[in-house]
């Protein structure tokens, strides 16, 4: 792809009506476009990074048995009648009344449709567990929308559910999610810790956020900083390995200011592993039992008796994530973004210099760009005629993970290479592949 | 996948509020689920044929160098007072207020919003043409819904749009998606023919409706039956091949009811070519100049001059495709559909005989499984114990385009192999590979 052609709207500056580092390199390097207060529209660059991020929520929910559905938009008040939410949601409910003057809402969450999907279709315990899982644009309207994509009011969240017979099984899924986040997370080079958190209007007793520290973030969170030294990598699918996991993330102290109590946390934490500092909800996992499936009457036929079914949901804030690597990984003192190769809107850029009267590095670049597609490399090339170092400053923004580049430190088949933010070497073509495919495993 | 671990609720009989066969066929066997009037939830076999049809329509789009962008579902009000067209579009736009009592919608198309993006972007003529699509729900707020997915409320569609400095440029644009339909359906075995339509309230004075035939379809069409032998395999992404076989399409009349001119129909075709029939219509594509460019603004700099740019859009119904496809694949009377294996929920069925007393046909068929997994071919396990004859007929609706049948007849290393519909043959599992593989390219 040649930057010339691509839609990558780049603003000379930082847009002053963005307060933190994600919303401002967003609308920066034209990732994304308000349309209006809290909604935007995602330009190329950024959705294509959104898009990797949602596959590979989708990978890990398909690794643990979850089935993909898709639930619409548009739902109709009854159902939230029925579940007695309608009134309590709010005004973040946006409520619309169709040509028929039916009461109807955009979706926040999709605990009543699911449970009214399942109990249409589902009558036997034989057939549980049952997990379900889309991937769809939900709408809160939030009264001060703000800090670009990571509190707007359209926003696009992939949302789990899980139906079991007794609360054994349920606790047997909520942990096959619990294990599930912190692979999808890993996969994105977050290091998101499950702390303990309170279930707001979803319900339940049982509530893990899925939290990535950052000085911007929005929940407070009071920590045992030896939570960071767990290790997933081996538990299994398996009640029991995945109980031993949990254990042992419970051994330490983690928890979200709704839960936060300064006596426990005096007393259960050293002062010198306590960290209480603020960080950016990715993920949010809930355990409710029967409060949907009873009023509801979501029930199965077990050896005779109706039993009401245990359910859990299970939230990942796909766009969000966006803007959460984003203040993860961006470095603004020195205006050098890194995406995670596994998101990387691009896995390479080819930067050659070039001036009206000489485009023979552009036509190297091509070359080099041929060669590298051919071993599945996406690539960019910047083929436009701005000096050099302004190519490079815009490419350390835009945040590609690594960079060729073609001026007049090439030397026969030696090629100029760095990974963003490093020094450069000199490396042959085949050096260059290498390097980047073991780093996109 | 086990048919008793999947998401897949069939009914005993077909629905007898559904009235035509797509939609009968698609709640029989579990694929959609209605949420309210002209509103529905996609289950897990109706969203994987729908995601399917998706990619392929994103691949085509892709490979005429349309750039995916995602645009909202809710928009401001204020860009369809812009072009004019807030008042014009009557009760089917779903219109919504805030809490902040702001006028908003849900978008019933998106020619305004694009504009704004690329008004506010671009600004030289130097960056045309632009090319931008999106895949997104949609929602019209038909006064009657009906005919399932076909027409109903919420949507699922791909929309595209052209940015060019001229009408000869424009047209190139235009014709690149006029190529790009024709090779999107047939990749999904569909034959849509392009016919001459009414541009409705997109506007503009140049359309094409590609219509697939079908007795249920809503659209009327007259045409010269020769124009399904117009052949477009040769044609090239360049201007000249492109506009050599628009003109080989427009030998032949081909209208749909408004257009239709019944003098014109009977001069120009003759009697023996004449067809009058009803098709249903899965794209639509427009050229419009600057209708929305002028009332908008969105114009480019060319050599000191301000020129409004020439738009055209160009729309594929994602989720109608599902629906179409059986229209045209299903054979209600013999109860037998076939998905096209470019689309088909599962590539292969095996389908064991089980006996409470008896599972070794189950061990033979997870056997098999594994084999063809191994050579990337999706599969579906019927563990049910169902009796034997019940399983095929409910396979025969879901349609899964290849059998293994495990039973009786299943003979050392010889299995009962079959495409949906036809005689069964004994073969060897490589044969069998062979020719599924074969089917899939």
């Amino acid at each position: 792809m040649y930057f010339t052609k691509s839609f990558i709207p780049i603003l000379k500056n930082n847009p002053t009506e963005a307060k933190i580092k994600s919303h401002q390199l967003m609308l920066r390097i034209g990732m994304i476009k308000q349309s209006s207060a809290g909604i935007y529209s995602w330009l190329p660059l950024g959705f294509k990074v959104m898009k990797k991020i949602e596959q590979i929520v989708r990978e890990e929910q398909n690794r643990i048995g979850v089935q993909e559905i898709l639930m619409p938009t548009i739902q109709s008040s009854d159902i939230w009648k029925e579940s007695g939410r309608y009134e309590d949601y709010g005004e973040e409910m946006l409520r619309i009344k169709d040509r028929q003057n039916r009461e109807m809402l955009y979706g926040p969450t999709n605990e009543e449709l699911v449970t009214e999907i399942f109990r249409s279709s589902i009558k036997s315990y034989k057939s549980l567990p049952q997990l379900l899982y889309h991937i769809q644009w939900k709408f809160r309207d939030e009264l001060r929308p703000r800090f670009g994509i990571m509190r707007c009011r359209e926003f696009y969240m992939k949302d789990a559910y899980s139906f079991d017979l007794n609360d054994e099984e349920a606790l047997f899924s909520y942990n096959k999610f619990f294990l599930s986040y912190l692979k999808t997370f890993k996969r994105l080079e977050l290091s998101a810790i499950p702390m303990a958190a309170d279930t707001g209007p979803i319900g339940g007793n049982l509530s893990h956020e899925f939290v990535i520290l950052a000085e911007t973030g929005e929940s407070k969170i009071y920590t045992d900083k030896r939570i960071f030294e767990v290790n997933s990598d081996n538990t299994k699918l398996e009640k029991k390995s995945l109980s031993v996991l949990r254990n042992k993330f419970e051994e330490f102290y983690a928890v979200t200011d709704e839960k936060y109590n300064e006596k426990d946390f005096m007393e259960k934490v050293n002062d010198k592993y306590r960290l209480n500092t603020k960080g950016i909800e990715v993920g949010h996992i809930f355990y409710f039992g029967d409060k949907y499936s009873k009023p509801m009457n979501a029930s199965v036929d077990f050896k005779g008796q109706k039993q009401f079914v245990k359910m859990g949901s299970y939230g990942i804030g796909v766009s969000r994530l966006v803007g959460a690597i984003i203040e993860a990984k961006y470095d603004d003192k020195n205006e050098i973004m890194k995406w995670p190769i596994s998101v990387a809107p691009y896995e390479c850029v080819i930067i050659p210099a070039i001036t009206k009267n000489d485009d023979s590095n552009l036509v190297k670049a091509n070359k080099v760009s041929n060669l590298l597609n051919d071993k599945n490399i996406d690539i960019i090339i910047d083929d436009t005629d701005e000096n050099f170092s302004a190519k490079m400053k815009k490419f350390n923004l835009i945040g590609i993970p690594f960079q060729i580049l073609i001026g007049k430190n090439t030397e026969g088949d030696l090629l100029e290479f760095r990974e963003i933010g490093k020094e450069s070497q000199k490396l042959k073509i085949n050096q260059i592949i290498e390097i980047i495919n073991s780093k996109k495993k």
